[in-house]
């Protein structure tokens, strides 16, 4: 089983029109891809973000959840931002994974953007020994053409079985690939377990 | 093939000391799970508030991306808010389906309640015909007791494959959840198709 981490970017991603821009930083974000890294068993979930200022406030929600008030309000929230992870670029993440060459990239889009990797095939791949995996989200209109050209495969978007309308949330997105990757399946599921779980929207 | 629902309950919920409360809308809910169900080609997304100011703040996130300017400035968006509607309880979206007779009720809990309907059951009785199936979520720290005891099947928890951890957002365990039920699978994953699509968080 591989190491597997994922990052948010905000730059570069695309805005509306195609052009190059900088996102910014949602509050829920940052809440819900902690809770589906840590859900899931990822390493590390990375938010990237260029500008000093973005990066001070998620490190300020972070502490707030970590260390602050909310976390003996809501200790499963603690543990979940335990995961978070804040860097000014995509070398940032890599660099504290090992560096560039010692880790696989694998990028997400909506669109069909070349040759991508089924979640079939990724899941099978995540089962095996090998480099960490960082798996890449962006955040508006997707990410940039550089960061998808310089990633090791391109997962395929996701699909309903039926209808081409495609338009989730990153929120969403990455939810349903992690679960793809790395969600209970066969067996496994329909068998009722005890277990102390819980949620909060 | 069955028509099918999503609901997003606010009352009877429970906290997180196990009492039943009313949760406040959060924006983001309101648009995620628009997007996701529009994306897996659910007919309706009915938001239930028993509280008339807090349909009414629902009513005007609605109109603001169906009919104000962010319906021409984001139009999948405003597809997606399409499916949108607002209802003061759990049997109003029931009565828009046809009636408690004629609906089944599947409830969702990040907990073990009960005994369980599997993914891949479920998933088979979405493509037999029979009864349209509404979907039912909770906010808060989920669907009060007396929701999952009114309802035909309860199903499974998410759960990844490896860990227990679960503490995954509203609008995450509904992406995933839907996926599961209505996402492609198999032999469509990984077949480049060109069709515009976009994302934006």
């Amino acid at each position: 089983m591989r190491r597997c981490a994922i990052a948010l970017v905000h730059h570069p991603v695309l805005d509306g029109q195609g052009a190059v821009v900088t996102s910014a930083v949602t509050n829920l974000d940052v809440h819900d891809l902690a809770r589906t890294a840590r859900t899931y068993g990822a390493s590390d979930y990375f938010v990237v973000h260029p500008i000093a200022a973005q990066r001070d406030l998620v490190e300020r929600i972070r502490l707030h959840w970590t260390e602050g008030s909310s976390s003996r309000r809501i200790p499963d929230r603690r543990e979940a931002l335990t995961v978070l992870r804040v860097v000014a670029s995509l070398d940032g993440a890599l660099d504290s994974l090992g560096g560039r060459g010692g880790v696989e990239v694998w990028v997400t889009a909506a669109r069909e953007l070349g040759p991508t990797l089924s979640f079939a095939e990724a899941r099978g791949r995540l089962e095996e020994e090998g480099k960490p995996v960082l798996v890449v989200f962006g955040t508006a209109w997707g990410l940039a053409r550089s960061v998808v050209d310089a990633a090791d495969a391109l997962l395929e978007p996701i699909r309903a079985a039926r209808g081409e309308y495609n338009h989730l949330s990153v929120r969403s997105a990455c939810a349903i690939a992690m679960d793809r990757l790395l969600g209970a399946r066969g067996a496994q599921s329909g068998q009722p377990r005890a277990t102390p779980t819980s949620r909060s929207s």
